[in-house]
């Protein structure tokens, strides 16, 4: 191990933490960057601000006089962008300060921006990558998820008695879980970028889709509220007094709706129901996680929390993979994952 | 705390240990008996070997010389009998032997073996309980259920996916769970009495519930078969085969038939299916506890694992409390028991 990746790998920590002072939310993803003098020395640091502003490694260049750079090496989290959107390349802007080395962390899934390393290659500056991979994989992840699928990374949540009802045969379903589990719900609500409900369920619970602590003030981040479905949301529903101007998609095509939220900046997409929304999604095999909170009761019945899904036979099944058990109160909630892709991926 | 007192803490464990040897299943509980001298020093011990044959302590009492147990102390896991069947009441033997004190872990709930405490007391004899009764209570648990319940305990199990699906809408369902999960059920099984399955599930699948090891072979404890309904069980069925004769109720009436069940020695019952039996003993909140293996994986459609369970509205719906949540290879099971007792209970 040289001096060199020492520095390197210093100068990656530090880009994964300045990446972070980024938004989390919008159309384009976290990125750090530190640029390390030949003898490995920081020269200067940058990040990203959001859609709109400098790219990081423009924004680290920026901070350095005409000159400075030349020779320097740009550790990036993401690889440099090869796009003239409303900002230039960030390859030719490295390649241009006289950058001599690039190690980034993860490849850029963009259809428009990837090829930076190529760009750079061709120019003569040496690029490595895969530095701390999976830290930037796991901070990006849904941004990377979104980029490659050119889909939001879809949760499909539901609560339900052990025998799989989500209403008991009168319609009553408040409250199957307890405090704990809604709780828990309200969380990761807070944590996705969109919010999925279809408009049977908009009319009948007139729900405010927003995420709550247990006070029932706002958590600080909320998801966009999407409605599928063609029915007016009334006037006067909750969903029309929600932080974000809520989103309506009356088409039947899941897919096309999920690339149209992609394209709008949103990575995650929390489906909350009704079991029609739900079951639409599952039969799409669109569901990438599976939330089931399980109550220790059972209802019998028609009210089902999942219909019809499609499947003809057992060995015709989606499997899922169980990634977490976990108690809440007297509740029970099982985290599952799609075991196989459901989407094609790009071939970087 | 009296040099006495440790010595009955002793005889008591022991007591305990003796019990086991008797027979964990039939009519009557396992019961361990030792005599101490005034002194504190073991005279003999005894234990009850089934039906008809002597109780623990009359089988105690036969090990020692006439008036050896002048001024003892009886040590029981159990409230000594007052009852004639085929032995005379353990309480009148121990007066009779001139026994001075007695004392036992748990009472006897039986309707008519009851009250030998009070007959002891009535001759004279210190009478004390409760030590170590809940160890006692763990061990001889499903006995003192049936006991007090006049019914066996009633587990009721089912596999489904996570929408509560048992079966794809071509009716397959081999297999929902793997292999952890069924050797799971069949390890189950050895420990029930009985095991309920209704002719439906037999005339479509033709099950032989047994309780069998990976490779196929019979484990020891082999549960008795009862099979619900009208319908009559086909010559060939596999179940003909069981190394039990298999019992048949075609009665609606569920209770009834827990009771006569408990009257031929069945203390815990585990029920099979199919969906419609499994809903009978729901909707007629006669399951103490619920087995539910869930597979990652979902199904959709018409093959529910319960049906309908009379409940009209969500306030109503039987609440049950988890006991466990276990990960079983890719599958999960969730042990559950109701959280209010389900059938009046004796006095004592």
């Amino acid at each position: 191990m040289t001096a060199g990746h020492d520095a390197e790998l210093r100068a990656m920590r530090r880009a994964i933490e300045l990446a972070r002072r980024g938004p989390a939310t919008g159309a384009n993803p976290q990125v750090g960057c530190v640029l390390l003098s030949p003898a490995g020395e920081p020269l200067a640091e940058g990040w990203h601000r959001g859609a709109g502003t400098a790219h990081a490694e423009v924004d680290a260049l920026a901070k350095l006089p005409a000159g400075a750079a030349h020779g320097a090496t740009a550790v990036v989290t993401l690889e440099p962008c090869n796009h003239t959107g409303r900002t230039g390349p960030c390859a030719v802007a490295l390649v241009e300060a006289g950058v001599a080395r690039v190690v980034y962390a993860v490849a850029d899934p963009g259809r428009a921006s990837s090829g930076g390393a190529e760009r750079l290659r061709a120019a003569g500056v040496e690029v490595e990558h895969g530095l701390l991979s999976d830290e930037v994989e796991a901070a990006i992840g849904d941004w990377l998820f979104a980029a490659r699928a050119r889909r939001p990374r879809v949760t499909v949540k539901w609560a339900s008695s052990l025998d799989g009802r989500a209403a008991a045969a009168d319609g009553t379903s408040q409250w199957i879980t307890g405090p704990t589990a809604r709780a828990d719900v309200h969380r990761r609500r807070a944590a996705a970028d969109a919010i999925a409900v279809g408009t049977g369920t908009v009319i009948a619970d007139d729900p405010a889709l927003t995420a709550r602590d247990a006070d029932g003030a706002l958590l600080a981040h909320q998801p966009v509220p999407v409605v599928f479905g063609r029915r007016a949301v009334p006037a006067g529903a909750a969903l029309r007094r929600h932080p974000h101007q809520l989103l309506q998609y009356d088409g039947p095509e899941l897919a096309a709706t999920l690339e149209d939220l992609a394209t709008r900046g949103i990575r995650s997409l929390f489906v909350e129901g009704g079991p029609t929304l739900a079951s639409a999604f599952l039969a799409a095999d669109l569901a990438d996680e599976l939330l089931v909170y399980l109550a220790p009761t059972l209802l019998g019945g028609p009210g089902l929390a999942l219909g019809e899904l499609g499947v003809p036979t057992i060995s015709a099944a989606p499997r899922f993979t169980f990634s977490a058990v976990e108690r809440l109160g007297d509740d029970v909630l099982l985290v599952a994952h799609r075991a196989a892709p459901t989407t094609p991926t790009e071939g970087n």
